[in-house]
């Protein structure tokens, strides 16, 4: 099967939006091309963001990182992470108290940005939680699942609390064949646990789009018509674009595969205006 | 129990914005004393806002009944309804045919403004669908339940097109006792029967907000910590400011009452900043 | 792609238990060749059984229903409905008052048989509820769903009572291309609207398997793996069938299609014994 | 608030059905009383069974706790699991290969006693897994969660194949207020990951009740309305005692507590026939 170019689309906007793992990097490093593709971007004159869900790590330490994949040139204000959403929505809803967290200390460098003390659910005393004022689910790392998570669930049940979900990502692939478990699908388990839903941050919510549009038009004269946003996702990238009323490219090189992309999008009924293979054809 | 007073509250934010139904009218009308409040709001310089997840009526229409009811003095562009966040993403993302409606003729008006044609599911021949582009779910009322929900089951199953909610609200109070079950409600039963989950707009999505947010900023120096929402229902209202990083009150006058908003609050961990009687007291 | 002969594989086994709708006779009448099969079935001397989640009609007007198709032959006994499971529950459960229902007056016929009281829910007064002791999901059919829906809401709002559901279908076939919404899907609706579940009745669960089982194993020396189930639905009569222990057969010859069963194994993890065409081949 | 006695109940049946942790036992070993309440169930000649949804040890293993926990004079035959309705699914449907597990070396008893052969997950080559024909949840202990549960979701995605769920509880209690999560959550995580249902055992479904019915039956002159189930779970034992049609007893010893059983049975509309505060009261 014959799919358009990348690049033939991405002309007719002004501002593209890119999801980072599985359209620019995946488990294996840089996807092949990604350079050249950003050149093409910088030569066009385009706006461009990385939108990610990725909560794990700060921005800047995620641009350091496609640094050392070999992909200089991507701007702090570019890069764009839903664990920003969730230290917005801690700066703006709590102001004092713990802060209990479920991922690595990177990760939990956006409590601190927000100016609140963090607890790993690790060392939190169930005997003593008048402190924990709110609790956030940042990565699916740093933890060990069978202590930490029967923890999450008892501290949640003693104390009401605002529960934060940093990232609603189910899973992630780390290799060609497998996939682990993301923070999304950890935070389902205590959600069914508790019969509770917490609060969602990153797509397919709109706050990183909204967050990204603001930006934009400080700057320019755009409209949603302008802005192409392009993702391996269907239930992330795509719905949260086709929400938000900017056009949408499914790609393939990530978790939507050619094989099945098309059986996908009539189960989801999730349609996206574009399928093109890559970033990089 | 005594709770604070909605005025006193009020006082300390730049922008009130309201939920219309169980906040200012019920099924009776106005609620008594929602004049008054008005006038504070005005007296008191405050921005003002109607944000309701009520597709059934044009912004008009809607301002218009509020004079019938006896509160006139509500201006148009203080009056935004997910029915104006569905008609942005048809103009958006539509570009021709003809859009399936399930709805009153008055809801509509919503596909009409976004220039675009439309037609009752009751009028679509199934044998004859190819210019049909989308559905969309606008009102509970304005169809035979038996005929149209089979249909449109069955229009959705034949072409695979976007599905948009104009109002995700599963019911609402008919009576002090009874309700009806809304257009999220019908959405949710087709949604089922097809494995699917459509585009909702209104609350707990974050559009409504960030249309007025945007608004608001265009004239005068607002933050999010400006801001106060107010509502009767934790699961929109509450989950919906929370989530877009205002500061949230629910009120006692509707869909949740004196004697159990406390249980639902710890069984839904949808926590409001303040919990008032209601925006009279 | 060939498939195996059902006579073939039926020859294995003592026990011949069929689905009805799809199976054996489909929106046209009987599915041509329905007689030969149980011909076949009578003359290896099978024991046979028909199980179907249709609690729309009595069994007695079941067997006389496949008379008029063409169908003569089959015993009472033979057949096993999931209104009869229903009749049961309220028999050993329910003792006094009346039982409200959705459904046609044919349908209401479990409830007479049962020795209790019934009253259709358009009949219901809702400010008399005192005598209502249960509420019944027998047919999709027989009520006007803009009315009796929001009223056996309702209802089950103002009392908290056993609701039962006669039959957990979704949806079934009414044209080779078109499905209706079955009372499975119109008591998911409610059961929405009240966060609750009901007490479901028909396959997968397993009463129907285990009244057939008990009545077989007082004649005759049977075990399990005596026993095959044909049905064209992997949720409900595969599904079922393996729950309950017994070999399974799918037929394509109504809900699941030659075109896409396999994915729908692959995505459900409902795995058949037997895929065939259908019982005639 | 004063509660029917058990005792008086329990004199108007041939025979009591008891869930065992939060009824007979708890996180503190026998609950206080437990043995002159068997006593009371000999002396009146009632029949006895313990129906557990704990598969984590065998049935004997089970009688033999009980002997050490001071609680003598359980006969094996009394002591149903849903370990056994697991392993006799294992025989009736899986003839060959492998049945990978999750849980202790004690649970994977029940496979060894099916007659197959068994392979923790932990040991599982993934590039080597034509020989696994199905898959087992048998206790949440036994393995490491986040490397374990990530593998069987990989095993599951590359090879179609039954799994089953030899206990659906979601939690059980560890102390007076803490809980942990139990094999039925660990389940439910990995059924949200792959959108599949796996093939659950245990109370509510029907297996168990009918196994000792069956048993029940063939000694004595026994129907439904002899029979009293009593357990701590409004969706377990409750809820499943219901669907067999048999009487239920809510016991407050447990997961349902005084303060808050009528509220839970008004949300959930799992009605018990009666509510006692213990066995042995």
């Amino acid at each position: 099967m014959s799919y358009p170019s990348f690049f033939d689309i991405a002309k007719q906007f002004k501002v593209i939006m890119l999801d980072s793992y599985g359209v620019v990097k995946n488990h294996n490093g840089l996807i092949k091309g990604a350079d050249k593709t950003l050149a093409f971007i910088r030569n066009e004159q385009k706006l461009f963001r990385i939108l990610t869900n990725d909560a794990s790590r700060s921005p800047q330490q995620q641009v350091d990182k496609y640094v050392e994949l070999g992909l200089p040139g991507i701007h702090l204000h570019e890069m764009i992470t839903s664990g920003m959403m969730a230290k917005h929505f801690l700066e703006q809803k709590i102001t004092s108290g713990k802060i209990a967290y479920l991922g690595t200390e990177n990760s939990a460098d956006y409590i601190l940005q927000a100016g609140l003390e963090h607890i790993a659910v690790a060392d939190v005393d169930l005997n003593n939680i008048d402190d924990i004022s709110a609790c956030v689910f940042l990565d699916d790392e740093g933890f060990d699942w069978n202590i930490d998570i029967n923890k999450v669930v008892n501290l949640l049940r003693k104390k009401n609390m605002p529960v934060i979900l940093a990232n609603s990502d189910y899973y992630y692939p780390v290799s060609h064949n497998d996939i682990a478990i993301a923070t999304g699908g950890v935070a389902k388990l205590v959600e069914n646990m508790l019969g509770k839903k917490f609060i969602h941050f990153g797509k397919p919510d709109s706050q990183m789009f909204m967050y990204a549009y603001e930006q934009l038009i400080q700057d320019e004269y755009i409209n949603k018509n302008d802005i192409l946003m392009v993702g391996d996702t269907l239930r992330t990238d795509i719905l949260g674009g086709n929400k938000f009323g900017v056009k949408t490219m499914l790609v393939l090189s990530g978790n939507t595969r050619e094989d099945n992309y098309e059986s996908q999008i009539r189960s989801t009924g999730i349609i996206p205006d574009f399928v093109c293979k890559s970033i990089m054809e």
